[in-house]
């Protein structure tokens, strides 16, 4: 999986961050600049002017146009150009590549694949999001340096929390529960029930959960950039209903994932909690925990990008608990070989 | 225009600079050595000794000749080897590439071509230089990581001026003035006269240019290395003549590129000008002036470096303003293709 | 000689740097871990668990074995892997390659080649290691960021010290002195006796030795690792015999390179002399003065690596200086080309 799936919608920039001064960001591999108009509608453009490939990001708005730095050309949301100083006509190939744009989940996503068959119903979905009883965390952006699919393979399995997060939402009474791919939201689920288990730390210290429990983690993930986790626990013996664990103690996780480059990746996330809520120091506290664990992730996938590079391998050694990599692998496949996925046509070059 | 065009002189280093101290460059992406022998004539060459590529100019100098420091091959100005410890007859391929040097207008001037095609009336000619009545300010060299084309190009536009450099020597009121190829010094000669118009922020501030005037920039360049900018104002209404500009407000600036790798540029400067006289708090100013113009230019051709090198193209929407640099890379395409253009064959390697 | 000569014990660390700890290295390119094993015997395995390439170093030990930090896959010393949580059966597949590894002079050496190949009487022999009158200082191991061959043929070139190290251990006097190849330790012995010399800084500070000397310069290298530099003076017209030589100033320096990368090589090295046994001032001051020479050849063979990528060639002139180089590049060309000089088969990847 190297190949980017260039027909989706993926988060920019948090939606705080776009507004009138541009802002540049690399998405697959290209350079892209955000601004809003007046009104306050999120535009994205090929950060490259197509008369000598100045960064428009160093440019300057002019309404809802931005002018180049370098010779200043103009152009409008829809990358046309509007102004061409010293021409008398403005050459039909001065145009730039606009991106549809969107405000979604408090992100800016960004459409980077053919425009005509971007839309907002495929913007990706968050069940309960914003429904009363649920306390939203907004985690801080990260940026990991490794390949994007080392990172969406991380988000599909549960079985590396008891060993690389041990300390934290970890926890190793859980490492040999048999793991099953589920019916659930999203391309691949997956995840165990850990019956009769020992609360892990935050269930504890956050939640103040305490004797035997059945614990859940599952992972779910819809190609190709968003990921769950949903992780809990309930008194030991209480039945496995949805409705039983939202009366226990449940956080879900969302993350976004995002291609920068070949060997880089920018991981946008939020929780949602149904215990203490609106108390910020919790909020805060779990914010903290988990930024922790994705910090242990990217040492990890960090390094082992350092090895891939050395080795100019990839190992397959294939094991029970990648059953929902190896699903998300043949999801994903199956995206960066449809006929839709293809890059965009640019112009004359 | 990625090629070198190596059958010129360049400019390797500030003439005060180079002593009996080795000094190590790299030009058109070989190592040089400078320095100077006993009576101080410059000399140039492959900064490597032919035994086993320790660079010379880690070496110490005997007289005129360099020796190496790792097994002490001694090398005379014109490369040839004078000594060779523990050797009693001197190979004859051990010898190192001299290239032809020479001090003018305040640099040392290094040949990078075919040595027998070297001729001093070949090194750029500056007019007025040391002439009665004009100041010279040297600017401090600076080094751009970005191909020396982009350089080469933004020193015949002069369109650029209004949006690069809006707070210094631009101005918007000039951005719709008609460029006009013209007769003049160099390859190429570019420019405008903007009339009627207000005086830009250095002729209020250094030479109390107040009033409308007709102001002009004409770009010049020599290929393949030198760049002149015209710039100034009379009043307006006074007549375009030579006598009535030198007798107004005008700078020329002088500029030397130097290709170092296929990424990165050395480029050194200084002007003239015929107001202020003698005045180093004048000198000063408009340096400091120009410096910081030259610095918007070298983070906006980084920034467009950086885009090429990301996206993998090079765009060609062609505007009127780039007549001048248009013509430029005919001249410069002719020069890469002459005959004469060859690298110089290499010892035996 | 580009090629890694991988049938050869290398040092991979120092035997107190090897502990219960894992130690990541890379030997020629290959990340690996060091360990010991429960009763103290090093251990070496590919740094890379076969599942999805995570370091092992990054992992835990688990008595004698390593498991994996990422899903907990745990070696055994021999790479079986022994544990798979999540699986019933271990797949076949789930091994890593292990390195033979043994203490030997006070260094953790790793056999890089094929493991039937290794045997311990392939360890590199010092001469009088332990032997009663030699004190032994031991230098603090080094990085170069050069290829190891530049490393190597340093290491056989006597000629070099009169001017890379004049103002520590060489001196001009022996700048022309013939270099003899002699019959001696190890594949390539190169030297050659200075005759009525002053004697060089370290023997006047450290030894006391004046007056006009006879000294040696010998450099034995055993391929593919090991280089010996045998130095030293005894009282001019004194007989030229080991006897002789044992009783004047003597000072043996053992050192090995370990290739890192193609670009980089680790270097490791003590010394043992003969005179003031076992004053640790003396050691010091000796080790400080040689330490100080490898810097100065460390900058030497760095600056060539850029000067062979710069210029993307290698010379050849050949003086009779080189003779040693020569015939070691001989024996290690045919070393690179033995038949049982293979790259390890590698498990299916």
């Amino acid at each position: 999986m190297d190949r980017f799936v260039t027909d989706a919608w993926y988060v920019a920039a948090e939606s705080g961050d776009v507004g009138r001064a541009p802002l540049a960001r690399t998405l697959l591999g290209r350079p892209v600049v955000l601004y809003r108009t007046g009104v306050g509608a999120p535009v994205a453009l090929e950060d490259a002017c197509p008369h000598k490939l100045a960064p428009l990001s160093g440019g300057t708005l002019r309404g809802d146009a931005i002018e180049c730095g370098y010779h200043g050309l103009t152009f409008d949301p829809r990358g046309e150009c509007v102004r061409a100083p010293g021409a008398r006509t403005i050459p039909a190939n001065a145009c730039v590549p606009s991106l549809p744009a969107a405000d979604h989940l408090g992100f800016v996503w960004v459409w980077t694949g053919d425009p005509a068959a971007a839309a907002p119903e495929k913007l990706p979905q968050v069940a309960d999001y914003g429904r009363q009883g649920w306390t939203i965390g907004r985690g801080a952006p990260m940026r990991f340096a490794a390949r994007w699919w080392l990172l969406a393979e991380n988000l599909i399995d549960p079985a590396h929390t008891s060993f690389v997060h041990r300390s934290t939402v970890g926890g190793a009474s859980g490492e040999d529960a048999p793991l099953r791919l589920e019916r659930g939201s999203g391309d691949v689920c997956f995840g165990r029930w850990i019956e009769k288990s020992e609360p892990v730390p935050v269930m504890r210290t956050l939640g103040g959960v305490s004797g035997p429990v059945d614990r859940w983690q599952t992972y779910a993930f819809t190609a190709p950039q968003t990921g769950t986790v949903d992780f809990g626990a309930i008194a030991h013996g209480a039945p496995h209903t949805e409705a039983a664990m939202d009366a226990g103690f449940r956080i879900r996780t969302v993350m976004f994932i995002t291609p920068e480059t070949a060997r880089s990746t920018r991981y946008y996330w939020f929780q949602m909690r149904n215990f203490a809520p609106g108390d910020d120091g919790v909020t805060a506290s779990l914010l903290a925990s988990y930024a922790h664990t994705f910090e242990e992730d990217r040492m990890l996938l960090e390094a082992i990008q350092t090895n891939e590079d050395a080795l100019g391998v990839r190992r397959t050694v294939r094991l029970p608990i990648d059953a929902g990599g190896v699903r998300l692998a043949r999801v994903m496949a199956a995206l960066a070989a449809s006929p839709a996925q293809r890059v965009p046509p640019r112009e004359a070059a």
